[in-house]
């Protein structure tokens, strides 16, 4: 071999600066199985201890990503610009986003994942619509996009095989938190994912990844910073996951809610705001507004004039989906929809004492709503698309004993029974009116 | 599992400290191959870091000692005391030390190593005598130290079989250099190998392990604290070894040396003085003596009286030896031995100027001696027995220009050529007497 693997993870160990050509060796010959999983791990550990600079944050990155496939999106006419979420309780945002964005003019050609977690991910909950189909050869894809210009589809190919294999080691030993390692992590995937721009939602607070608003930012600097090197404007908004967002957390509910916020709704009120700020930001990287203020402006109208809600179901029926089920019917409260997947049993969690909600652990939300069955554990997992959690309060809410904080929906008896005593541990009520987290923190890159 | 490895990890990596449990949950099921060597690997390098304490210490130590056989010499009349050496360059000090012991009565049932490095193990070494056998019995070996008061031969049976597979592990993964991690592994296999007290001889400087006095201090105390703690009365002396112990650095060059310093002779010095030194321990712990001084006296006296030169001719005797290959010529220089082992090629190293001999490097000369064909670099490795370095000067020594430093020896021309090249190196001349390194710098615990 080129190197010598131990006296790369000596070098590391004793705080040295590995070369980009070592770390280009490394990981091209652990994707290759040359590099056996033990070296890694004390490599990786190595590196928890004495991180990595820039430079070599950066050299992981670019070896990663060229680890597999590059996507070539160069058929699809415009600036595209892609959004990636950290991942948190109820976030439904890119289902929002993605036909606002589309609506003002900005080409949206997004891969998802499927993923392990509190709920299924952005391609699980479109699959709660009845024929919606995310598979779609290169070609069709790329159609699609020039023609309607929206298409959401699930990942496919071989992209950044060296992260995935990377990550699974990770996982089992105790090297996950690290800022170079979660950063070249996503980055490797979003640079090869072919897009033109990227924005980031780096979510921070008990639900998500990052607790500490530090930490979120220092991984949002180091990000924008990875992609800017790349050539890619890259921006990350940092935003607050203490609490679910919205309502819905699940599948087929959370794609009502999209609904919902697409047809107009003004509430969820985190929701609807994050939507707005975040489609702003993609309308002025994809070019087609001078400002991310005019960009939110433009977001604002196609959400009015209902131009949104029209392109959301366009893609529907181009993707095979039923666009009845989205109708929906409307009432004093709301839409309801009563052709979208709905659970067997329910389960209402209500206030034991009146006073503040001070808190609703997102984390605890989030780990409830899995347990609902409407996230994996294991990728072997199924996914029960009507199972999930909706919390119908914000902290900083006064609320009656007894009043409705929650309802919980699943298809198994023992799975309800578990999941809302989960759930219920979530919720502290107190005397005193807590302060409301902020919703969107900072701005990075813009 | 009764515990979560990955829970166990970044519980160390954290700094937390792992309970006598968990570490011998880890070890036991690591060597059953039920823990998979890259959350073993992660979790070295975690200690590495973050340290284990010695509470920590003493379980990991137990766990290894008690994961293969426990070796049995209670059938072995008397108080054993088993020698440790941490390896140096051209140690043949056991093999003097042993006869002088069991010449005064101190019973010596000594398993040694092969392993590998600079020069054989001391059973190479022994394998150096015609017909010397290494191979006994449990109970001839028993039968044999109750007869004659010796026996040496090769470790067998399944000794820390945990320590073997981690080591092995840390070896490849830059996890070698943590005193838990050494500690523990040395002392699972002394408190496994059924002495009732133990002699460490801890080397220090650019030829050992440790190359400070201030590791070598930690290294030692950490290991008279495993020893006594379970319930062993253990002592360490840190010996130099920024220089070649004595002259010979092989296998038969080495066993004529030892025998030299049984017959009597007053040098190399060193060689000398530590043999005595460490025997007079070896008695006081034995019980034969009320002090280590005591028990040097008693040393001096069966050299002199050439009891311990009998003594080791009896043991080689008794194990299959020839012992007339050992019995040599005396001229005006020395001693010669006519039948031992001897290289068909031999090259000799002069001083390119005249000066104090400044710096013998130890471990250049040991790897020069590796690559004459007297150490193993892999298990696979054959030992060639006559082989070697014969280095004639000390530090501090005045030469002049061409007059000789060391001969080395080989049966391949190739080998002989590339092991004078490097072993030229080690030495260093100038101008100024420098000060010459203190052979024994410290004793612990006695």
């Amino acid at each position: 071999m080129k190197y010598s693997v131990s006296d790369i993870i000596i070098k590391k160990r004793n705080g040295g600066k590995l070369s980009a050509d070592e770390i280009g060796f490394f990981v091209e010959e652990y994707t290759k199985g040359e590099i056996p999983d033990y070296q890694a791990a004390a490599l990786l550990m190595a590196i928890y201890f004495q991180h990595m600079d820039e430079e070599e944050t950066f050299a992981l990155t670019e070896a990663m990503k060229n680890s597999g496939d590059i996507v070539d999106l160069s058929n699809i006419k415009g600036i595209k610009v892609d959004k990636h979420s950290t991942g948190g309780v109820g976030d439904k945002i890119t289902l929002i986003v993605a036909p606002i964005v589309a609506a003002c003019g900005v080409p949206v050609a997004k891969m998802s994942g499927r993923g392990l977690g509190f709920t299924g991910g952005t391609i699980d909950k479109l699959e709660s619509i009845e024929g919606f189909n995310t598979v779609l050869a290169p070609e069709d894809f790329h159609n699609q996009v020039n023609e309607i210009g929206i298409a959401l589809i699930g990942q496919s190919g071989h992209i950044a095989p060296a992260d995935k294999k990377l990550y699974a080691l990770r996982d089992v030993t105790g090297t996950v938190p690290n800022l170079s390692l979660i950063s070249s992590s996503i980055m490797s995937k979003k640079l090869a994912a072919g897009s033109d721009a990227i924005l980031l939602d780096i979510k921070c607070g008990k639900g998500a990844f990052m607790e500490t608003f530090d930490d979120a930012k220092a991984l949002a600097e180091t990000m924008c910073k990875i992609g800017e090197s790349a050539g890619k404007r890259t921006v990350a908004v940092i935003t607050d996951m203490s609490q679910p967002l919205g309502y819905a957390v699940g599948n087929s509910i959370e794609v009502e809610e999209a609904v919902d916020v697409l047809k107009g709704q003004k509430w969820p009120e985190d929701v609807v705001e994050l939507s707005l700020y975040l489609a702003g930001i993609m309308i002025y990287l994809g070019g087609k507004a001078n400002s991310a203020e005019e960009g939110r402006k433009m977001a604002e109208e196609v959400v009015k004039n209902g131009a949104a809600f029209e392109k959301f179901k366009e893609m529907v029926k181009r993707q095979g989906g039923n666009p009845t089920v989205i109708e929906g019917i409307q009432t004093e409260d709301g839409w309801t929809y009563p052709n979208m997947p709905a659970s067997e049993f329910k389960n209402e969690i209500r206030a034991e004492k009146s006073g503040y909600i001070c808190e609703i652990n997102a984390g605890e939300i989030g780990n409830a709503s899995q347990h609902t069955g409407a996230g994996r554990a294991t990728k072997e997992d199924t996914i029960d698309h009507s199972a999930g959690i909706s919390v119908v309060v914000n902290v900083g809410d006064y609320v009656e004993k007894g009043s409705l904080l929650a309802t919980c929906y699943s298809n198994s008896e023992w799975k309800l029974e578990k999941a809302s005593e989960e759930a219920a541990k979530a919720f502290s009520i107190g005397d005193e009116a807590p302060e409301v987290p902020k919703l969107i923190k900072a701005t990075i890159g813009l």
